[in-house]
This record gives structure tokens, C-alpha cells and sequence, in this order.
């Protein structure tokens, strides 16, 4: 294995770490290492809950998740030479779960967990049918992934980094947090909230002076969304092979990665959506320099997926439309008809003997995909979700015979919102 | 090959042939054939625009489209002993451009075309950054697409139809009129209009009595967005070998399909978007009695893709998120996203030497891959669209050595909005 | 659809048509058509047997097939410029069934065949446990195949020509027949021959001169095996949108093609082991000059393959080794290694209710694919065969519950060796 | 990861392990371990030839490879339960190189290596063209192979078990020695010898009593070829994910391992073939009681590919016919005609500029597809070697402007026969 330049104790927390990450986005955070560009270096990823979240049948740790404190990430790593305006090459030549260790009560030590968030706490794609907080864990045997919680699926992880960029500039920040202060204060008062803004009390900032802790972590940015560095993307396909372009917004470039994921669905429609867990990333760097303007880049992360996701030849599709389930016609609202195709997806499920959560859990942890099909036919768009009929122990297509009906066994752990 | 039992002579128009099909959707427009459970057919399909739109070098036709007169529809077809709650099984055994006709004028002989509508008319995906009308032309060659207008670029077409449906009940047909009125209504003057009200001067309603015509005709749905029934799904999965099951609505089912393409990238982005063509489709049909209930399904069609689709294996993928050109944040927009997403790969493209509207051409023809890869980071959705790099006569992947130099050529025809 | 420059009535035997091909290979044989680099074009091909196996439930015609009189060749077809030493590009654009024709006597016509040849007429791969004849029809839906002689499967065609080469020259015609008159001579009376040497009466030699056919036939090379100039390689991967690149021995290049397959397994074991048919090409070719010594091609085509292959990604698979199935030790003869694996295979599949006869025509008509394994341990060769699971309706997985019991239907029929 | 029960010490010799594994096949070897069905558990590999080839720029230690003391195995591991007659289905969850260890003497250690067998030590599949000694040392990163012997070239390796199987009974032993001990008294001076006789100096017999180690090694089975147990049966397709299914000839079946190989072609051509290392494995096992009779399984495994093997959709591909080199017909001879595709994709290859033997190392080592494409051509087989294009740094595909040509830095090392 390459040199691992961010080892992690699974039996420390990720703050009591020999070399302390992030969990905001800011260029003050100094580099907890430096690599040269051609270099090769291995990474350990802490879960994104630090271990908050147990191998259980309940599911009270996901209802009371702390999401002030994500993402646990690894980084900064600063890459010699580079400056704002080059494209820097990352190949993730390897990810997985904690290696050598397949027990234990840390997300990835041979397990990981979906959940779906409460809707008082963050909520998820589909929180207006899904209100309440539900779990489901998994486990692993090789690139196997079942389920206790989710019977009669078995599928190949499709194992992935949920978050990888480069640190924003100064002036990116303020971008950020101008803008998403703005969306905020259309509504300051949502549940949940439109967006999360900055918030010092649970930062925590790797090297930098403590301080500057408080100065700093009232300005940095939250790990939730994907934005121009990359960050959490959350793209299912950045798996083992995968090369990404990141921009470069400071010198050094200064790359954080985290949020491991054993597998993914399109979207990762339960919010804690995909199959969570902590491992380790082998990663080669390089640079384009310049590469910004040479390739048109200015906002964005380009990447070309690895060549051994599973492969999968046939698929059952559900399509949505942008029709509310009140039966009211929004414009062109892809985001709409990707949750009814979902929901379409699950009312089939349904029938097959599980319980609409364990449907939901499933859409989120397994390798679907979901497609914008059509996009300008008004008023309606069209999205469709692809499940490859191979995950199933049984025969899920339709036919004259009708659905065979699964033992949901002891079904997904449900916490109600008080 | 199998019985035509909608044949069409490519030297008539579509309203002087033998039998004659529909523009709009109407539980009144009767069956124009009957076919029985587990038969197997041919019908011709006519190009969604009969004709209007040319092999040449102007956009002048796509500015000034007959959208009034889309889609000519072959059918309807009544399935016997097909009763609504029945769940239609529709095979496509075969899909394809005219047979032994590979010149003339008409789509579909030999060649097809991809439009970027003017904002004037009916518009497109992007069509604040793409207000005037551009065409592209497409010669087939076996199943390889090539054009003059977009240089350098050749790939296996992934034929289809782009709506294929059922017929609405009288109560659903309302549930339209009515859903869509309302949206309509809340800004009637939009250019582009926010969906297409009942019109009874184009339509063509089959065989249905010409008495029948204007009353039927003012209330029969348009054809542009895909609804329960299915409809203008523009899903480029529904290529040979594929399995569709549609829900039943009235007596017979009354299936009907039309807007056949020999390629399209997810999204249709340009409107006019995919490499529109008239052709043929083999079909074998079949029921699932009461499998609307069986199987959960009230208001969308199942599908299962073939097996034949073009194999790629290496793709160059962009990513966009929710935020606006302008620099406002929307809250999880994946219709925005993906916007951008698209715009992030124009960028590319151009630096390779293709102009902006080539690049947004070939993106509306080309087997790309549309993905909704993360919906509930808020406030940013993240959308990725994937260009397999097979498609490029050149090494389209960025390096240090710098972007190829198209050839542009002639360039995509233009026709500026008055 | 291109120019057919070849074109074959159906209901006229190969040797009654307006144009008449060939049965040998021969330089003297006179191009039937000329086309020149870059041009594109449609031929029409007749199944190799010229009509004398039918679509009924006896194997009385594979018994007698009229061996000396195959193949029935399109062309030759003569490229402008062509010289020895250029390599000749050819693109398979399409190929199928006969077009428009989808019931009728003549194979191609929405059927094909497999044969098992008994051992008195040819024989097979498996002559030494299948010494009779045996015949199954495939019916063609679309791009499936199905079969009332082996039940519970259908699959995808892998459509490609058996046979396409180039002319031999006068010294290299000389080169085969020495080498094969050699081979013949070493056991002239076996049964089955090991060779099949010139023969005038039963030759079909174009365009030539009448006076001329008694020489040139008997010396033409008959047309069942592979050499340098391709020929009958029957590589099932020669599917719609290959590109393959054949050797020039004679001015013009002087290109044939026949022995259409709707689909075949790796090896075409059952000798008549494809689904035989009729149908058409639609070729475009091109030249690399001097592209024999630039690229190191002496004797053998390059090809490769295209993209639409029917996709799959679960196979069952067997090995075998080079031991007879007396016991005796042989060394390192992959020939047998893949008998033996054959062999292992139609033993697993009797077990789910096939007759061997049913799986062996199976083999030959299916899209499996033959490996060579292990080529060098010492003194065992180890061939594979895969079969997709996908092509049966019922699951062909080992499993603790045993295998599903086909319904063996009214089997494969069967003609004794006198 | 999963109780290792073979723990390896790279550090020491594989005589000198805490627990021994052994290097001959005999059913008086007794269980190292007993494991239950159902079980998942971690098995350690040591590569073949125990150390014995290094990682430096000669060839000297492929000249004077030990032959005799191969393979090192793990094992065996008995089943509880299982008796002869039974299916053992084992599932190979993951399988790699050595964990954790990225550098060092050991093949497994961040490398591998490649060997051209002299002639005089064992030879190869084209021993009459390269009678020498050659090697290629080869680099892991994450999953892609590079070599500093064979420039220009990159890939994903296809790891797998070269060897596997299940112990034989004292017949089935008895029937081995039989019959390959009658091959070779057909020519017991040839070298390389015909097959490989018992031989006790070099023979270790795990935890068998050393009293009996002369008896039980004088007539225990050379690992060399794959026989009825499975064993090396150089599957380059058992890659993780896979499930096999071994016939069970001893109680407890007495499982064995090793012989891992980062990357094969099919073949495994150079006889040191594929990329040569130590790792680990970590399988599942469950048994089919008296599945061999309920299967028709009597002398062979049966075995289901993974799902995640490397990707490819472009292949060139190589076709050869059972004509010698030099001239002579041979009878329907898979073997030599998949020499002759061989050779011939060798000879394209030199003219890109490696040399002959860089060819036919990359041909051994990287994932290219042999298939038996004709075996009934009377006289000539045709088999085909597919190289996948996307391989190369360079674009491979024969055209107009000419092949690339290769830097061929140092060479592949070289080491002459005495
Ligand atoms: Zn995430
Ligand atoms: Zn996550
Ligand atoms: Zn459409
Ligand atoms: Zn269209
Ligand atoms: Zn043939
Ligand atoms: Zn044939
Ligand atoms: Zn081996
Ligand atoms: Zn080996």
C-alpha cells in the first residue's frame, strides 16, 4: 500500500486523531501534509458521524444525528506547485473499508449504515411521505452488501468518496455564504432548513490556531452541499479507477476527501442515503497547469469514472413526471418528477411485501440510476430510476403470475419524531 | 417481417394516406386497427413534423416549426379484451428509420435532424443562452450518424420512439385540461408558453366523425409533455428490445406511437432535440390483467431497456449544481443543475474548436447519459452528464498537451428570432 | 438504404438470379459488381444451402445436405485501386434477415436453422456422441430468436456474416491446395474427411466463361474452412458495425460474403451450427495502401468489433481438459479441452429435462462464448464455455433445490444414418 | 476482514510458516484447517515460486525458475459435511495482492512479474519463436498495471486464483498417474517434457507425518495442469465475486488456493504467464449435497464470473488457422491456430515498435479474450485473440497516417538458453 499520510485510530475519536482534519470548508486551514504532483499517497476516512451512529436495530442514533459536526474530513493536502487556475488530477486508484478490520463498532469496520433522516432533523428527498427516522445496516463480505434490515437483496458496492475538493478562496467563500445567506432568509424559519449557515460551536478547523477557531468557524463553509470545488457531490460514479479534474482556487490546492461510501443510488434519496462508513482512499495527484482556462473551467469538477463498477445488463425503470401528489402541474420541475419516479418505484416494491421504508432504504443504498429523460416537453419533465434486477434474491419483473412476496423479517428500525 | 397494419406512403403527407392516425389525445379518437393479446405488428411512423423540416443548410424551417400540428401519431391501437386497470405488455421487437428508402426528402430517409428551437418558438432547454433557431443534419450510415454540421463526431444511434402511449379516460383527459390550465393561467403571456392548451384548428383526430372534430378537438390534450398514459416520454432507453408496461385507461387501451428518433442524449435539451426521423416499429403486445393494482401502478409506464443499446465503456462527465448563472443559490433545482451541468460541457467543447450551438447539438443527439447524482444536499442538487469520449474522431480528454482543434466546417445553420 | 448491387429474389434459386454469384474460391472468377474506396452498398446473401433445408419437424434435409455445393457467395465484388499488399477496409454498416420477407419457404424469411450434420454427411464438433442428424428451427421476433425444438430459452441474434474474404491469387489458391491435398492424402477414406478437396461438377464460378468452369472447378478451393484470405471463420463477434481489415492478394481485391447467421455460439459446433439464414449486408469499404507490410499482415484478418452486441453479465461456465472421455491423456489439445467443456455443459443442462441433442443445438445457436483458458500447464489444456443465464425463462443456477424440469416439447427432430 | 486462518509472513520462507500449506496433490495431506459451510474466512497466498524471482532487470532468475517446487498452496481446508459426491460451492469475496505491503522483495509487495520460460525450463506457448528467458516486472497502483519492460501500456488488472481445487481421492490419483505416466513414455527425453511425473525431493506435504513424506511424495500429482479437481486451471475470469462449483472426491473436500495472478490474458500464454504474486483471498463456502449426481457434474467445476471484472467495449482482434508455420495443414487444431492468432497479433504489434517478446509478455499478461471461433471448418480452426485498444497510451488501430511508434525504453530482460 502507498505511504499513508493520514492514518486513523478506529478506536480514538476522529479529534484525538496523531494528525486532526476539518469539517468546514476554509482556505485558512493550513495543509496537514504536503505531495508532490505525481505522487501517490494513502488516506484514511473517518465516517461522516464519527461514530455516532451504531450496528443496531433502533434507530434513535439517526433521529438524533449530529449534523452540526459533519463531515469528518481528511485533508487539507497541499500539492506542490499548484496555483489558482491549474486543473488538478485526481485518480482514486483505490476505496474501501477500513482494511484489516471487519469487526468493531465503527461504520466500516465490515458494516455501514443508510438511514433516513427525520424530517426535524435535516429530512430527506421524499420527508413529506417519510417524516419519521428510519435505519438500515449492512453488512459486507468482500464487495457483497445485505441487509438484516432490507431482506432478499444482495448487491456489489459500488464503493465511493460521497465528498473530495479543494479548498475555496477568500472570495469564493464570501460568494458562498452571500448567496446561501440570501436563500436563507427567504424562509429563515423552515423545517428543514433551506440551507445551513456558517457555525462555529461544533467546527473543527485541522491545524489552525486555536485561536483563530472562532473567527474562522463563524465564515467557513458547511460540508452539506456540492459547490464549485467539488465537495460533497455525492456522484455514485467516482469509484475505484475514477480520475476528477478539480479547479484550483488556492495555492496548493489544498484537498479534503471524506464521506466514504460502500454504495450509492442516484441521488442519495434518504439524505444519510447512501451505505455510510469509514475507509481509506489510495489517491495519485497531478497537475494541468493553467488547466482553468485551457479547458473552459471555471466552476466545476470534471471526471471520467473508473472501468469496474458492477456491471449490470437488465433493469426495471419507473418514470415521474413534474405532477405533485396533490395532482397539481409545476413547470419543468425535474426534482419533482425524479421524487415521483422514486415514489413510483416504491409503490411497486410495496407489493413485493416490503414496507415503503425498506423500499426507500433500498432505492438510496443500491447502484440505481437515476436519469433526467426529458427535460423540455411542457409542462411536464420526465425522470426515470433503474434497478438493476440482479440485486434481488427473486424475480422482480411483472408477468401474469404476480409478485412474490418477500419475509420483510424484522423489517427497518423506525424513530418517530416527537 | 410482420404484418403493416398502419403502412405509410413517404410520397403523401400524413393526412392523405390510407389510414389515417392523430395529433392529439382523445378517449373518442377510435381504434384505427384491433390486434390481439400476443400478436405481433408493424406500423409506419411518420416524423413528428410531417415533412416541414428539410435536408439543407438553413434553419429557417426550425424557426418558424408547425409546433400547432406535433406529433403525428400512428394508431390508436385497441388490444382486445384490454379494460382499464389492465396493464398493457408492449414489446418493441424492432425500431428503425424507413426501410429500403435511404434518400429523399423526408426524415427518416436516410437521414434526420436535431433543432434548437428559437425562444420564439417553443424554445429549449437552454434557450436563454440559445434564443435563435440552428439545425443539424444527420446522415445514416448502417446505424452510425455522422453530420456536416457538427464535424468529427460519429456514434451508434439509439433508436427509439419518443412517445408511445395509451389513451386517456374522459376523467383523466380532464384531470389535464384542468392541472394545466391552472399552471397556463398563473402567466398566460409567457414566451415560451408554460404548457400548450387544447387547440382545435390542427388537430387531427383519426377517424373520428368530422362533425366530431371541433368539439372533440377543444378539448383533446397536446402531445408535447408525457403524462400518465406515458406519451412523450423521450426516453432514450426505449430502444430495441425493450419492454413497456402501460397502464389501461379506456376499453381497448388504444395505444399509438410516433416521434421516432434515431438518437438522443438524455433531456432532449434542444427541444427538437433528439435526431428526429420518421421509420417503422415491429410490436408484439400482451395483458397483465388488473396488474395496475397487482403491481402498484396508477399513473405511469414500467419499463425494462434491451440488451442492444451501444456499449461504451469510457466517458468524459461534468457536473452542475443549483446555482444560477447570475450567482443566485436555488434550493435543490435539479432542473437548474442539470442546466448547468450541460453549459459546463458546452464550455469543454468549445475549447476543442466547436462553436457553442454545435456543442449544444450534439449534446441533444448523442447517446449522453443524464444523471440526477445528488438530490438532498441542500441547498444544491448535483447533476453530471457523461459524453462517452468514443463518440470524438480525437482524443477529447483533457491533458497537459491541450484540446484537439476542430475543423468546424460549415458550422449548424442559424436563423435569428426576428 | 444503400444501392443494392447484388440483389437476390427470393423466389428464384441463387443460380437463376440477375446476377449469379460463386460456390470456390478461384482468381480467374470475373468481379460481378465494381465499387470503388469509400463507397457504400447493399448485398444481398442466400442462405449456404440455396433453399434445401425447410421449416418443418424432420431432419431428413440436414441428413442429405447438398455439402457440395456451398457456400452461396455474393460477388466478388471488385474495389478500385485495390492492390496486392493493400489492406481492404470493410464495415459492416447492417446486416439481418431478408428484408421485408418475414414468412416463406426460404431461410432468413423470419426463421433459420441449426443442424447437427451426422457423421456419414460432414459431421460435427460432438460426431462421436451425436453420429445422427438433427435439425431446429429458430422463428425470429425482432432480434429474438425462439425455437418450438428447444423450448424455454430465447435470446438476442448476434447477427454477422459466417463467410467474407478476399480472392486468393494464383499462387496462394496452389499454396491450399498442396497443403490440403497433402492432409487428405494421409487418410483419404476417412469419415468424415479431413479435408474437402477441388470439385468441378458441383461449382458455381460466376461470371467466367462456361468453357472454362471444368478447369477452373477443378481447381478452385472449396469454400468450408478459414485461410489467409478469411473466408469462413465463422467469429461470431463479426456483428453490425465491425470494421474489418483483409489482406489484398489480387488486383481489386475481389471481396465475398455469405453464409449469413442470425446468431451462433463460439466454435458454430454443431457444424450447420449457427441459425443459418438469408439476408443482406450493407457494406462500405475502403483501402490502406501497402497496409500488408505497415502493419505486419501477411496472411490473416484484423477486425473489430462493434458495440451493439446483445449485453449480458451473468454466464454459467464449464471447463474441460485435454482427456478423452476414454481416459486418455493428451497433450495440450485445446480442441478436445473444448469438447470436453461443451460436453460438461450439455451434461448440466440434460439435467434441467433437455435431450443432449436439444443442448447441443443450443450451443451451436446461442450466443456462448468459447475460451481458451489455459494454454500451457502441462499436459491439460483448459477450455471454457459460458452461457448466458439470461437466455433461459427459468433460472439455470446450481442451487440447493435442484434444477426446473423443462418441458422437452415434441424435442429436436432426428434422422438416422442409415 | 474475515479470520485469517493461513496467516503468511512475507518475511519468511513458506517452509518456515507458522502453519505449512503444500505443493503436490494427495489425498493423505491432512486439513491445515476445518472451516463449516457457511463460513467466510481469509486465506494468504505466497506466489509461486516462493521468492525465487525478483524485481530487477535480468532474467537470469526466470532461466533457472524452480520448477520443481511449485505451486506453494494454502490448504487444504476441509468442509465439515462434506463427502464425495457433493457440489462445494465456494464464493471468492475478494482476492489481492498482499495487504498493506506495498513494497519489498515478495511478488505481492506492490508488484508482480511476467516470465518467457526457456525452453530448456519448461518452455512456453510459442517456445519454438522465443526459446529464450525473458521477464517483465510490473507495478501495481491501486488496481492499474504499468511496467517499466513494457512501455506505453496501462490497465486494470483481472486478479484472480490461478489455482484451485479440491483434493483427490486415492483413485482419482491412481488414474492420473496412469494416464499421464502413459503420455509421457510416448516420448520420455522430450524437452520440455510432455508431463510432469511425481517427484519427491521437491515435494511438501503440509502437515503430513515426515515419515511418510518419501512414499506419499513418490506418488502425489504435480500441480502443473488442471485436472477433474479444478486446479491450475488458469481461469483468468475467477475474479472476485466469482462462484464456483467443485466436485467433492475426499471427505471434507480438502479444499487448496494459490498460484494468484494480479492480471492474465486468456491462455496465460508465456506459461509464467500472467502477472505472477502473492495476497490473499477471502472466501465463503457452502456445500450442494450430492450435487455432482443432481447436476451431472462428475470430473469438472462449474463456475459463475464476477460482476466486476474491467470494462472494455473496443477490441482489435487477431484471427489464426491450424497451418504451421510453416505451411503444413493440420487437422482442425485449436492450439495451433490460437498460436497463429498469437503470432499474428504479435507481429502488429513489433510494428508499433516493441519488440517481439514485449508483444508477447503484454499478450500473457494483460486481459485479452481467446476464443475457439471455428472448430468445424474442415480443416482449419479458427481461434482469435481480442486485445482491448483502450490498453495503450497510443492509438492502436491500423489507419491511413501509419502505426505510432513505441519508445521501448530498456527492454525486456533477456536470458539466452546455455
Ligand atoms: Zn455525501
Ligand atoms: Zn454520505
Ligand atoms: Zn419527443
Ligand atoms: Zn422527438
Ligand atoms: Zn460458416
Ligand atoms: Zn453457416
Ligand atoms: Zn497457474
Ligand atoms: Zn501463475
Amino acid at each position: 500500500m502507498p505511504d499513508n499520510i493520514f492514518p486513523l485510530d478506529s478506536a480514538k475519536s476522529f479529534e484525538d486523531q496523531e494528525k486532526l482534519g476539518h469539517n468546514r470548508w476554509h482556505p485558512e486551514i493550513p495543509p496537514v501534509a504536503t505531495v508532490k504532483p505525481g505522487d501517490t499517497f494513502r488516506v484514511d476516512c473517518r465516517e461522516w458521524f464519527d461514530g455516532a451512529i451504531v450496528n443496531d436495530d433502533s434507530a434513535e442514533d439517526i433521529l438524533n444525528a449530529p449534523l452540526l459536526t459533519v463531515h469528518k474530513l481528511s485533508g487539507p493536502f497541499a500539492v506542490e506547485g499548484a496555483q489558482p487556475g491549474d486543473l488538478l488530477i485526481v485518480d482514486i486508484l483505490d476505496v474501501g473499508p477500513i482494511p484489516q478490520e471487519d469487526s468493531g463498532p465503527l461504520a466500516g469496520q465490515g458494516w455501514g449504515y443508510t438511514g433516513i433522516f427525520s424530517r426535524n432533523n435535516g429530512g430527506g428527498f421524499l420527508t413529506d411521505q417519510f417524516p419519521d427516522a428510519y435505519k438500515a445496516i449492512w453488512d459486507f463480505n468482500g464487495q457483497i452488501a445485505t441487509s438484516r434490515h432490507v431482506p432478499e437483496v444482495r448487491f456489489e458496492g459500488l464503493i465511493h468518496p460521497g465528498l473530495m475538493g479543494t479548498a475555496p478562496s477568500a472570495e469564493l467563500l464570501a460568494k458562498w455564504n452571500k448567496r446561501e445567506g440570501d436563500l436563507i432568509a427567504t424562509d429563515p424559519n423552515r423545517v428543514p432548513p433551506l440551507a445551513l449557515p456558517p457555525e462555529a460551536e461544533h467546527a473543527v478547523l485541522g491545524g489552525l490556531d486555536r485561536g483563530e477557531w472562532q473567527r474562522v468557524g463563524s465564515e467557513a463553509a458547511r460540508t452539506a452541499p456540492p459547490r464549485e470545488n467539488g465537495g460533497n457531490q455525492d456522484i455514485k460514479n467516482l469509484s475505484k479507477g475514477t480520475r476528477v479534474f478539480y479547479p484550483v482556487f488556492v495555492d496548493g490546492a489544498n484537498l479534503s476527501m471524506g464521506d466514504l461510501h460502500f454504495s450509492q443510488g442516484d441521488g442519495e434519496i434518504t439524505f444519510c442515503g447512501a451505505i455510510e462508513m469509514g475507509g481509506f482512499m489510495d489517491l495519485h495527484v497531478d497537475l494541468i497547469k493553467g488547466g482553468m482556462e485551457t479547458y473552459g473551467v471555471k466552476e466545476n469538477a470534471i471526471f471520467m469514472p473508473g472501468r469496474v463498477d458492477p456491471r449490470f445488463s437488465e433493469w426495471i425503470a419507473f418514470s415521474g413526471t413534474s405532477v405533485t401528489l396533490d395532482g397539481e402541474q409545476r413547470y419543468l420541475d425535474s426534482h419533482l418528477s425524479y421524487q415521483r419516479a422514486c415514489l413510483h418505484a416504491i409503490d411497486y416494491l410495496v407489493k413485493f411485501g416490503y414496507s415503503p421504508e425498506q423500499a426507500y432504504l433500498l432505492l438510496g443504498a443500491a447502484p440505481i440510476e437515476g436519469r433526467l429523460s426529458g427535460v423540455v416537453d411542457i409542462p411536464n419533465s420526465c425522470s426515470t430510476v433503474y434497478i438493476p434486477t440482479a440485486i434481488f434474491d427473486f424475480d422482480v419483473r411483472p408477468s401474469a403470475s404476480g409478485p412474490h412476496q418477500v419475509d420483510p423479517g424484522i423489517g427497518a428500525p423506525k424513530a418517530a419524531n416527537a
